[in-house]
Order: C-alpha cells, then structure tokens, then sequence
C-alpha cells in the first residue's frame, strides 16, 4: 500500500503456541515499524525449535526482506535457543562476543553473581554481530547484516524488547527507512452496513493510493450497524499527507450521510514526527 | 513435546500487520487446539494479498499439516479475498454455494435488505465446500478437505470467530484430534534467578518426556527474582495426567527451596474435560 522496505518479525517461543501469551510483542513492533517506514508483510510465531528457526530466517534471507526481527529465546534456559539457531542458520560460527561478555559480567558481578556456564551463553552470539545493551535485563540483543537483510534478535520479555528497540534499533533502522509521514483519520459513523460502506471505501482507496482504508463493524451488519473506519495516508510531508487524510475524511463522511448514515464522531492524529 | 497432530493458523488483515489490531484470535485458537489435541507448529499473520494467501495455504498443504485455520477476510469489502483466493491456492472454481447462499439471503431478508452482489460474495466458496452456520454475523465460515489437511475459513471478528469455532469446529475436529488430557501446575518461586532454575528445569523437562516446563522472569533475574513456573502434562487419562503433573510441582519446587527459593505458591489446574 505504500512504497516502503519490507520487514518480517518472528516470535519464537512454545508459550505464545499454547496461548499462554497474546503476542503483543509483534503488534507492539509492527506499530514502530510503520511509523518508521517500513511495511510488515509477515509476522510468523514458530516454537523454540532449531529447525523452525533456521527454516524461517533462511526463507526470509533468501527473499532479500529488508529488516527482520526475532525475538524470544534469549534467556539462560534450555530451550532459549534463538542466537544459536541464527549462526546456524546464517552459516556462522556461534562464540562468546567480547563486548557482550562485558555487559553481561558487568549486570551480575555488580550483583554479586558468579559467572557460570547458563550465564556465559548471554554473550554468545553468530560471529559478525553487534550486541545491543539491554537497560532493563541481563540478555544483550543481537544485531547483524546479511545479504539485504538487517537482522535484529530481542528478548521476549516486553519491557526489554521495547527498551532495547527504543535505545538502539529505532537508531539503526532510522538509517535505512523512508521517511514517511503518517496520519489516521477516524470516523464512526452509525446506520450503514458494511456491505453498502464497502462499494463506497473501494473507490476511495481506488482514488487515493497511498491511503490504506479499512471498516471495522462494531454493530451487527443488518440490524444496528456501527462502522469504526480508519484512513491511514503516508506522505513525504506532514502538510501533504494531513491535506489528503483530511479531504478523505471529509468527502467519505458526506457519502456516508447520503447513504443513510449518521456520524457520531470524525478525527486526525498524527503517528510519528 | 507431545504427539499430536499439528496445525498452523494463519490471521489475515492488513489491521493486523500495522500493528492497529492485538491478535487475540491467534491465542484464543492455539488454547481451543491445545486441548482438542493439536499442536499448532505456526501462527503466521500475512497481507490481505491474494499471492501471499496463496502461497501460505500451498505451503501449508504442500507440507500435510493435518489442521490450516484462516481466519479473517470473508466479509463484503473489496479486501475481504480469502475465500476467493483459497479456491485459487486449491486450483478449484469460486461460485457461490447454494447451501451458503440460502444462509446469507436469510439473514438480510429477515431484517428487510436487499441482496446486492456484495451480499451474494458472502455465499461464494471453493467447490467442494461446506459453509459453516454463522450464529453471531452475516458471512458463514467454510470447511474444506484438501490431501491431508482439514481447512477451515473463519470471519475475523472474534465474536463471530469464536461462536462458529464452538459450534462447527470443535466437532469436526473432535473427531480427528488425539484424546489428550491436559494438567497445568504452576509454582511461584522468589529468590531463585532463572540462570540457577535453568538447569533445574532442564533436568525434569528431560526426565519426563511429555511435559513442557517454561519459567516466566517476573522480577528481575540478577537482584530480586521472581519465577512463575508452568508446568504443562498431557496424558491419555486425567487420573494419569494429574499423577505426572503433581509429582513434577512437588519434586521441582522441593529443589527450588534448596536452591534458596521461597514457594509464594503452587496449584494444579485442570485445562479440559
């Protein structure tokens, strides 16, 4: 829908595959993505399995995907296996990083820990890898290139995985992104079933190219229909970008009203800058 | 981690990939497969893109996954494409299936709509389909058979996701899935960092083949550390799942407490039947 790099992201771990946990790790990421500037085509959640891993960041190295980012599998336990798995995948050796043996000693020492053996595999990581430091806990994430592809891996922990994106990666991929500026306009609007809606948003989205329009029922279709229906435009300026999304916005609403429909409520925000 | 058989569900909406939308549904359905006896090896979130549909479901069949749920994109908007690119992936025709039709036309006509050709693509199906009755919405789910895997077509909105789930799903799978009982323990355990619980669990998970053991970092791991311990025993009996499963919460947190933990607490849940 916009011209963007691509991204993948994986979530590795069997606890999301059980539904223990929603993932809000890969909605929390493709938010950030967008916003700067790139396009999520997939988001893949496989288990703590060797094969899975290397399968996948194969598949996706092969397909010359832009930014791809993992995450889970960091932590000291068996099945945490994530770093492993990508030097294999990658073809590389898989040995103790000196910078990240730095930052890991570093967390326990001051603690008082020893160093043991679960320990160390902290500051293992696939040769050629930058550590990322993480500000909240003790696993460093991984950063490194392959081919086209910028590979990012992160603890599953959130509030790790967000601070380690925030501090570190956000930098990083700033550098590759476009810079497109996003604004979401909103209108909930009563009395117009979707089926009638769909016609109508088809054109605009035929219209408007670089605006992403989508209808979320909220009442039931053929009884008392509610749409909340979102318009995303990307633009290269804020000013263009807030000029398109707010004509979208005004012109949809007065079709909207001719087809029955009573607005409840319309606005813009911005999403990123 | 047990034998069963495996499924993959596939979300499809581009809401999800820009991160407006938490995929709740993903989570609700690994639980629901879980315990009808499946283990769900992939959750993949993908594009309202025909090509990607396409080439998920291939793979998907491709690789005799006994079990593929879609779910997303059965609505009346020009986005809404699984059915139709299902057929595609299938090689079959898309035409509308009178059994569906009669649904759909039911449900508009008791509320006094008109059906338009954006109503009749809600009764439109692969060949070869059974449209699955739709309790809460208008689009009806479909069920299909292709090689090995059982595919299912499910309406993203999660009311209507879940009501044709419990009504037409369950059964049809009841009928394929292992009898599988399912125990799940649980320990909370201060003073224990999961670099020292690691090996602990790593022992037990070897010594008993069929459970799964996770610990989840809750506090953290290098000055006050908190585990909560999942620990996760499918059987062919309850009685025998209950056995695995106590003894494996009283051994692990006995050895927890040696370790200098405290057990702020354990329990023992039963997940179905």
């Amino acid at each position: 829908m916009f011209m963007s790099c691509n991204a993948w992201i994986v979530s590795i771990g069997n606890e999301l595959l059980i539904g223990r946990i929603v993932n809000t790790n890969a909605t929390w990421l493709c938010r950030k993505l967008l916003i700067l500037g790139f396009s999520v085509k997939r988001v893949l959640t496989i288990p703590d399995s060797e094969e899975d891993i290397v399968e996948v960041v194969r598949e996706c190295v092969n397909k010359g995907v832009r930014v791809l980012i993992l995450t889970g599998g960091l932590g000291p336990t068996y099945d945490d296996i994530t770093s492993e798995a990508l030097a294999k995948a990658l073809g590389r050796g898989w040995e103790v990083n000196s910078e990240a043996y730095s930052m890991v000693v570093e967390k326990y020492r001051s603690r008082g820990f020893e160093i043991t053996n679960y320990r160390v595999k902290l500051a293992k990581m696939p040769l050629n890898s930058k550590p990322l430091p993480n500000p909240v806990g003790t696993a460093p994430g991984i950063f490194t290139i392959e081919g086209n592809t910028y590979i990012f891996a992160l603890p599953g922990i959130p509030s790790e995985m967000e601070a380690i994106f925030n501090s570190e990666v956000e930098k990083i991929l700033g550098e590759i992104g476009s810079k497109t500026y996003f604004l979401e306009g909103t209108i909930i609007v009563e009395g117009v079933p979707e089926s009638i809606a769909a016609p109508i948003i088809d054109k605009y989205m035929k219209r408007h190219g670089k605006a992403y329009i989508k209808s979320h029922p909220k009442g039931f279709e053929s009884s008392k229909p509610v749409l909340d229906i979102r318009v995303l435009v990307g633009g290269v300026s804020v000013s263009s970008a807030e000029a398109e999304c707010s004509e979208i916005v005004r012109e949809l609403s007065g079709e909207l009203v001719q087809n029955g429909g009573f607005i409840r409520s319309t606005s813009i925000q911005r999403l990123n800058h």
